[in-house]
């Protein structure tokens, strides 16, 4: 049985590259030969043990690659395609996905839901930072890539381009709207893309690193605030002339960030959640307007499947957003390891890395 | 000047009838001769103090009544009309109303939002509990009655019907939804009835007085629980086969029900919220996903104007629904410190009062 | 190979009982054998030559039955399960699909699109007039059927509840609105029901049989308007005070009815067609408002897959919904002939047989 | 009574400048003094009485100005402060305001609906093209423009920006949608910029007239299409694989263009009609799939209000887009005549022109 190298996780705090084999497939599924993929923040939290995967994974759901093989029942691909997946891949069939919400595919439950689902990729099955990965419901999840779009280009098209639209979709931003995002990493930062391309007229970006304001400033925002330097909703008040704003995009994962949002709201607005919460979270009263304040919050997980590929790739090709800037460093499987040592310790300005086998 | 009577809040623990002059108006008001009204939870909290007004102000904010006089600038009515005007009156022209959001009207404000702003009758100007009321933005807000409907039969639109009506539009319910409401009092009783309206499929109501769940039954509630003899969130996930609801709505105003309903939703779904709350609320990270569970959590205040008033009463006029029931005690407004004793401790079965100046 | 009986278009005006093979499977297949069909207009234009169809194709696009047989890739199932399918079976897989269009299913096409693409019993596959069927992608379309329901009571789920839902659904009815339906067929009865539960507070139905205005009011119509008695205009200019209807549902597919509906609508109204059309529509610009008038037209093709399917299924069980009244009269497959010249001359006061194998 | 100048419909053929009485104004209202106006297609149709006014109306619907007076009612402006009136003004307070559509405002009427009843200044009421004009309803439709805007900057927002960011919004644009947009005159232009604000990855815009093409591409098209030079069909399904677009905005309000629209659209695809339309329209069958391609046709007039004005001066205070290109000649009041002669036929690559008194 032919191998290949894998980043499996081993236990908390270690993800190393091992010898794994080649996956097989079953009829739906097809074998991509990855040609670069990514390390995510949530693959951070699975290295630290903070989310729970089996011993023994291969880690990452982030995949470029090309198709080496096609299950029997598949059609419409061919071999040697270059494709990529999203990091989540709803089976296509569930009663939650045939409901527009694959993100919470239930394939294989009684009634047709489970709650993230559709993230399979280094969470419930094989994941990508390996030579080969497979692919579960190929024809539902594999997205052409065009030829003069390179790997990098598309790199983060299937998880933080995909969740930071969504953060932008799921706060509904209209055209002339005024939007605050709290935090700028790479999800933040697309939450920022997002909504420039939604309409919002104003866009106020909150975190304290000046480099990443910097290049917030060059996808979108129109205001940056650095939270070290001024009281973040001090700020929007001021800019926003005491009104507040239509839709906050909460992207980092925590209370202080989620409480801001709510307090940053105009009545009526909207808080767009993409973090991911480690603990309870409180929602004051006052800034809730004890319950009488028609708000809305929504939470989104990355949508995946290949017609929101398409989406996201026509975007790339349009030339209207331009996300290389996010891939700071580059890395080879084989070193895999020190990429997670930079990553993890958001080491040199580190936004994303690019991991070619 | 000529006087009328009217409840006036003194101090916390103190409604009394009293005499007060007849509202003068202003060119776009309407002074209204209130023949009926009714008692809310809210001006129970109103009573405790819990919610502060000024002292001295006219409590309530359902009136039925009739036109006694239009100001000088107020067109499309006439004197002796019988009329009902919303528990939010909006001003028509902040930017919060031309937004389509009346209950956070702004009007006054320097950028035209305010939080909870429609709501004036009771809370910030002088209420209906009285033998006049003076109706602002009277173009906006005054909604003719039909002849062949009586008093008792609107009383319920000016607030919690259109309250009750908001949870089911926003949970967006669609045709073939299961729904789960937490408590049945007069507001969970009318989104019981709005859940019905919306073609939810199955409507499991919540609450622990056999009378209030038997009319929850009568009014559309396909499956009732009572939560001192069962587990609510056992019920549901057995009616549901373990794939909770698509849709919650809370109708309390209560960290338990608040929690319940977020542990009832089915992946994907959506909380809407009615209830006033009285202190901070907690989100427990496992009802929540982890803020991946594509949830949404909605409140709502009551909406108001003359447009949503007419619908109301239209769905009164077709026969479609009966909220006559809801009308268990009637009082003369001689006697409303009576109403106010038994409304305010839950005495007698009371589900609504009607007060008759 | 062994034999089934199936009812076959041979040639415009002949469709014919006859035998041919049971069908084979493929992976993502299931056989059902059929227990209950029926026959639908479209049918009839197939029959009559105005619908293009293959000959030698089995007709018939409303299959209830029970599981035979389940190709290999086939989960979640099992053989002997009691199931229906809906007239409309999307791939699950195609972008139209995976857009929340599967009525447009383009599977096979280059961009993943197709006009009507995803109605395929009958019409580019084998149909349910028969002993068995073939049902392609079994797994995004098999519904299963609760044991307390009969087959009649979903019979039809599969195209006329779900077409009529979708006529209602389509309008975007709210609670409150007034909606007038042009035509009281089947498909018009089930728009019926459908504005019912979505919350409209009146709804006039309008047709020239005095039988089908009877069920109409049944069913839940508040206003039933007799054309030949009325003009249908001049009744619903009367109805609403000169207003005109939020939502005018065409289902009948002509230009009288679409024209009407246009008139119908009050400015800024919806109007939503069910029908299939059979020659140029004409807009009178006056009925448009010079295309000035904020008017929405929205058309739909049923909805089909199982998740619609279950929702249907819902609403019936729950008992809020009995279509069993539109189901007049029973044939054997045997008599399949006759019950088409029955239904193709609309005698007897027929609106939808029963055929069982 | 001081006097003014005004340019006045005479009769067909004829706009004249005249003098007129200065407005007296009511309560709600505010006399504004104009400083800039311009022309507008709708403008050439009354000039040529292909749509029908009264003599002696004044003529125009773009007002830039400075408040002279409010009337006795009107609270939170002041005089001498600068703003801007959409070309439709809604009472806010008839059902259709309060329904959330204000361009069929029937104030007045029984019902409270008119077709294009919020179109009142150069159409019910006096115009803009004079020294001063009357605003109604002050308090609903005055927007303040901030001090660092030019009167030209923001002279796009009463009409052409409103209603070609209409046509994006109408047609419910999503981050990745292909778009086409048949003409570009003024409203097509900007509905090509409201096409980009709303995320279309691709925008295709079809003129003959290079000039416009040019601004087209400048201002977000990313294909154009001369008509002349190719089929305007041939090229969208050239430029989409065959597919087609997901929405197609009208811009000019002949059979050729919404046909082409309705052509150019996938299966399910929406078209936005903005066109002004002068005869009736044909729906040909094999472009609307018999009606069974879930296909949308939605028309859009103008919407106005202060709300949509802050909106859309948001927009261009942010520097996202500049509409001041659109602006190719300027004129005295004196001279507006030649304005008339030079914008009604299109002479000198005029696109709007700028109207001072």
């Amino acid at each position: 049985m032919p191998k290949m190298k894998a980043a499996i996780f081993v236990e908390p705090g270690r993800i190393v590259l091992d010898e794994k084999p080649i996956p097989d497939i079953g009829p739906l599924d097809a074998l991509v030969r990855v040609t670069t993929t990514t390390i995510c923040g949530t693959d951070i939290h699975i290295l630290k043990g903070e989310y729970p995967v089996a011993k023994g994974l291969t880690i990452g759901h982030e995949p470029v690659g090309v198709i080496e093989k096609l299950g029997s029942a598949v059609e419409g691909y061919r071999e040697g395609q270059r494709v990529i997946a999203g990091a989540i891949t709803p089976s296509g069939h569930s009663y939650a996905c045939l409901a527009g919400c694959g993100s919470q595919d239930g394939v294989g439950t009684a009634h047709g839901w489970k709650a993230m689902g559709g993230w399979k990729f280094g969470n419930t099955i094989d994941g990508c930072q390996a030579e080969y990965v497979r692919v579960p419901d190929a024809m539902v999840n594999l997205a052409p890539v065009p030829d003069d779009l390179t790997d990098e280009q598309v790199l983060m098209c299937p998880d933080i381009m995909s969740t930071g639209f969504a953060g932008a979709e799921g706060g509904r931003i209209r055209i002339g709207d005024t939007v605050a995002i709290f935090a700028q990493g790479p999800i933040g930062l697309c939450a920022t893309v997002g909504a420039k391309l939604s309409g919002a007229a104003s866009i106020i970006a909150v975190d304290a690193i000046p480099e990443r304001l910097q290049i917030s400033k060059q996808l979108g925002a129109s205001h940056v605030v650095n939270f070290k330097e001024e009281n973040p909703l001090d700020a929007i008040m001021r800019i926003t002339g005491g009104r507040g704003v239509d839709v906050a995009i909460e992207s980092l994962g925590t209370q202080t960030t989620f409480e801001s949002c709510l307090r940053a709201l105009r009545p009526g607005g909207t808080l767009s959640s993409l973090g991911v919460y480690s603990s309870d979270l409180k929602i004051p009263l006052d800034a809730f307007s004890a319950g009488l304040g028609d708000n809305t919050i929504r939470t989104s997980l990355c949508p995946g499947g290949k017609e929101r590929m398409r989406r996201l790739i026509a975007v790339i090709a349009s030339g209207r957003v331009d996300l290389k800037p996010l891939v700071t460093h580059r890395f080879k499987l084989d070193d895999i390891e020190s990429a997670y040592d930079l990553f993890g310790h958001q080491r040199d300005g580190v936004l994303k890395v690019a991991i070619t086998p």
